[in-house]
């Protein structure tokens, strides 16, 4: 039988012990599992970065139980959750909607517990750590095979919570987007998908030059210009390009540079491009 | 038959090739270990917040062999140890007070031993690397069933080095304690633990206010209020809280914030808490 | 059977998806992969780094596959390879220099071929994440025992790119050699190795002076004393010391200090040494 797959994403940062703990209690409960930490230094409270992160790894994953514990209101109100989604995988986390984009991805949610069944938990469940207390241990327990419906009591899809992100809109030959993450390397992912800049621009073959017009909410707008491009290497180093990453989302990048620095670019800052004049 | 479970922390950073290679010598001993790096980014030469982390950490990983290299005396006359402890994990490390903490958590040292024998040893030693040379290849063997006795001579447990740790005091309903470690929320860790501020306040409920007197060595002490919760989200968002941590441990914390940054906590600060007149 | 062996060194970083994916594709692949993150936070862009990084860890490593993902060409004409070394690895990686180093370590290239045979990529492979879509799959395909001519057509390795790294010279009684790395403690590796400073200055014994003479490009250098030593803590906390490392090379710290900090050393500099006065 294969190895039971589970990942994990959170804001704990590397230094502490949360971690690696959370890996302890998983290999305690599921000792063959398979672990991959997708990321543990989403910025602090972050769920819209949370959310992309899933959104982008888990179609590259095996099926299998995945962790998301970016939680601001741990031990507040908000419920513990597990979902089923049509892949197959199961997805735990803070009903906080981090889970939403991914599981969308994936073919929507099927199902829906709040994580309250105590056998499923460790025997003491703190008020500060739910994800080593609750979202690992049901993790550890999907992936042996605990059918999703002894967690806890159902929920109705539709009462999950979502994110409120922007929709793009297309009109009159220009995109209206925003940033929606600033990665290390300072590539900045814009809530737009690459079908949008087509339906804005037409057919625009590489390097046609386009103009960013950039709006920090009740700030004045200034401009950029960009390349749209296959890849960095395309442009000179030191230049911006404007390119569908590979994840088939809208970037903003400086050939071997740091878009965000260079060209003050950060989150939620409104971008709307049109072909240059 | 289970696979041998190997913890890792150090202070060797992620960058550096250290921490993987620690990782690969101890595959190339017991290939079928299950390994997980409790922390590679340990504060530089930070002996006790690696003894904190092992604290907190062990007792939620399966029993295994766990490695702390924290080790600013590398090369010089401290002795390289593995302890074995009552629940029946053993503890690898230099001799400066790294493991203790851990090991009285798990009942306490039952044998010790000074890591000299070659065979259990990379075959050259190098100065500078004694996690790569001694202590991972000795976690591995330890791990595959290698009798503790036959990594080299028995030490007397009372001579192993103690980190000195200021006791908190209680006193005239004020508990006076230390600040012992800042996470990477800001969150700031006590000496004390919880059952330390009921005998200093008696019962009280949450939302009690509480006074936190601070106090740097040799400077004026300032003063702070604080509430006492049971979590974050039960105070306003960037409000601070005293609250007792999933470990047991007295914490101060902001809401949504950073309690390091805001409050001014440094390790080693003097923290004195009373009810708030 | 092993599990079979692979390790992963990027510039990905750890907040971002990227190194987890390339982990997710390789165990869709080789679901049995025991796999090792050597480092995924090498300075961006930083083949030589990248380089070092490999030749230091891959002799401590199993044999496996071994991935290395600095590309900072991603999408242009450098080639996508995999190399053989006589130890048995297989080394994968843009045809950028960062392989060479520690395939000469491992016995030098046997084979090589151009990763361009489709059954062994993703089915989709994007413009700028290769780690993803060619590297990762090839290494795990070849983990498995696909025969690496299968991978794509075979390269004369004299073709293959080689990174420009200054040759130390010996000569009066002078090593001059260039600053190679700088580590996470501040730890300064030199592109010279034990060997190079014996030739230079006779047998020295631990404790010998020796006189730095650092040299900026294009700049007036300046004069440095520091202690040859067999390790860190055999100077005083805070003074310099050059040392071999645990690699055999030669290398620059400050006891429980931070060197590159504390003398200004940064990639590249000039060092020559010599005796002291």
């Amino acid at each position: 039988m294969a190895r039971p797959f589970i990942s994990l994403l959170t804001d704990f940062g590397l230094r502490d012990p949360s971690a690696a703990i959370c890996r302890g209690v998983i290999l305690g409960i599921a000792p063959e599992a398979e672990i991959v930490d997708l990321s543990h230094v989403v910025r602090k409270y972050a769920i819209r970065d949370g959310a992309l992160l899933l959104w982008c790894a888990l179609p590259y994953f095996p099926i299998g139980a995945h962790v998301a514990g970016v939680d601001p209101g741990v031990g507040t109100e908000r419920r513990p959750i597990a979902v089923q989604v049509k892949r197959g995988d199961y997805l735990v986390a803070p009903d906080n909607g981090i889970l939403l984009m991914a599981a969308d991805k994936l073919g929507g949610v099927t199902a829906a517990v709040e994580l309250r069944e105590a056998a499923y938990r460790l025997p003491v469940v703190s008020t500060s750590f739910h994800g080593r207390d609750i979202f690992s241990p049901a993790a550890a327990h999907l992936s042996l095979g605990v059918p999703l419906e002894r967690l806890g009591p159902s929920i109705e899809p539709t009462t999950l919570v979502r994110l409120p992100i922007p929709e793009p809109r297309v009109s009159r030959g220009r995109l209206e987007t925003h940033v929606l993450y600033v990665d290390t390397f300072g590539n900045v992912k814009l809530t737009a998908l690459g079908p949008a800049l087509r339906e804005a621009l037409g057919a625009a073959p590489y390097g046609t030059r386009v103009e960013l017009e950039l709006t920090p909410a009740g700030e004045r707008s200034r401009m950029v210009l960009a390349t749209w491009s296959a890849t960095f290497g395309t442009v000179a180093r030191g230049e911006p390009l404007l390119y569908e990453d590979s994840y088939g989302r809208l970037c903003l990048a400086v050939n071997q540079g740091d878009a965000a620095a260079a060209l003050g670019l950060v989150e939620d800052l409104g971008v709307t491009i049109r072909r240059a004049g």
